[in-house]
């Protein structure tokens, strides 16, 4: 038996950093995993990262296997050379040439990029989007993330910055985001957005099943409570997933008039929802999309790789 | 002397189909021109293009050139097979395969494309854009045009159709737009869009000057009015030109946080309005990017291939 070069790929969550060992010919195979809470600060995080990296490597060397490169996805902005910029996740944690930092620390070839779009690749070559070229992964979570795919290759940017779509501001006149803007698209189509239709709604006096389970007090009402409410069928909480639904399909038709893409996957925690939010969005879509006659709307699809998308994704573009 | 393989060059327009014939590697060369008015049926439209071909032909024959390939450029949604789907300018021609049938009459190689994606890539290889591999050519003429370049390629999508920037929703509550759909985006940053402002303006007792300079019709006042009124200094008229800026520099910020493009080339007719225009749009422009410090904010230039952006980029296209 020959060893094999695998790639390790971790992904930087708010709550864990995740390793993944495996082979990137075959890289939905099970791997092996390793997972140890996220830091907050950058010393710590780093060495969290390569005690990840040095439990995969015995594992695999266990085998007789070696790991060749690492490649780690992290939410937030993140330059062309690896440099952690901005995290919204880990405030601690900005100006942080981590790609270096590890290479140094591993002796390995190392790739750091930005989580939503190391899962797009990761649902491109092994997931929802095989053999699409023109695809778009969108994580709907607290926040927003996308990864772009255009002619088959990523579209990272001039900084490293693209993607950052959930700052399209797609009402000037909306709700106040943390970036402080009004009307980002994330604002309306994350799980926070869902979290403030359903308050609103519950404060106009709709909801009452939702609102009488929450002891009465609308402000308790989250984005949560509405998705399971509408998954047993009550028809006020489906009328709001309806509404959100509606803002998630703006953003994806926008994208759509900007790229002409043919696939968007969804991803992130909301995608557990189904096709429950999934059809609406889908109807919704097509009704926004400009010349939606004229042209093959986009599939809408749930992503595959579940959490496993952005360590994937980024052990792959490592492998490359 | 050597016969030259020049290229032709077209750009079909509300008004006039012009081309032109140049040598692919000195685009900006003076070439020869033709145009001829823009006839409003398939039939006369490809006869027009036809002989402004042979009438070029001619001409660079009998300079001992020949014509090799010919491109064009046309508004609205042309398919990856050169098929004009349809067309804003031109109602009445639609599901048209242009490159096909201009290839049948001319016994040339023909591509055809959208024309602000052409204009795109004449700016990209001879204009604002050489050496740039992250742009973005926005056209503000009556409604809004767009052409993307990201990794050094254009971003043509899977029908063809990228770049319809225009149809961005940016207010669901704005006015209604001829697509159908409300609060696109060319309906706040395009010409239409600045007269709209102007006569919002003036309905609500501002323009004073503008207003009295036509008969005291508030419903009379253009967006040309309120170029040159701003030129001429009116207080009130850069007022309204400032709040016009400030929906241009929405649609491309949100533009930037999609794509992190590095440079935003303007055309269209309201580029001859100049800093005028573009230095508000820039302030405004930084003011509206997500992480602002953080990121060298995209340079915002206005073309400069002019009128000749869309033909020039169509016949590089074909040459390629």
């Amino acid at each position: 038996v020959t060893a094999r070069s695998l790639v390790c790929g971790l992904d930087v969550g708010g709550t864990n950093v995740r390793g993944l060992a495996f082979d990137p010919a075959a890289p939905t195979e099970a791997g092996i995993e390793r997972r140890v809470p996220t830091p907050y600060t950058a010393t710590d995080l780093l060495s969290a990262i390569v005690g990840v990296v040095h439990g995969l490597a015995e594992a695999v060397e266990a085998d007789g296997d070696e790991i060749g490169s690492a490649g780690l996805g992290i939410a937030g902005l993140v330059d062309r050379s690896g440099r952690l910029v901005f995290s919204p996740n880990l405030p601690g944690v900005h100006d942080e040439p981590l790609r270096d930092e590890l290479m140094r620390e591993l002796g390995l070839p190392v790739i750091v990029e930005n989580d939503a779009t190391a899962a797009a690749w990761g649902e491109r070559v092994a997931g929802a989007g095989m053999d699409v070229d023109e695809m778009i992964l969108i994580t709907l979570g607290t926040g927003i993330g996308a990864g772009i795919v255009a002619a088959g290759n990523l579209v990272v940017g001039r900084n490293g910055f693209a993607g950052e779509a959930g700052h399209m501001v797609v009402d000037p006149a909306g709700p106040r985001c943390p970036c402080g803007r009004r009307g980002c698209w994330e604002r309306f189509a994350s799980g926070s957005g869902l979290g403030r239709l359903g308050r609103e709604a519950a404060l106009a006096g709709r909801l009452g099943s939702v609102v009488a389970s929450l002891g009465n007090d609308p402000e308790q009402v989250r984005g949560e409570h509405l998705t399971k409410a509408a998954a047993d069928g009550d028809p006020e909480a489906l009328a709001v997933l309806e509404e959100f639904a509606w803002w998630v399909a703006l953003g994806l038709a926008n994208l759509t008039h900007i790229l002409d893409t043919e696939l968007i996957v969804i991803g992130g925690g909301l995608v557990s929802v189904g096709d429950l939010l999934l059809d609406p969005v889908r109807r919704s879509y097509v009704e926004l999309l400009y010349a939606s006659d004229r042209r093959v709307p986009a599939r809408i699809e749930p992503a595959v790789l579940g959490e496993d998308a952005g360590a994937i994704g980024a052990g792959l573009l490592a492998a490359r």
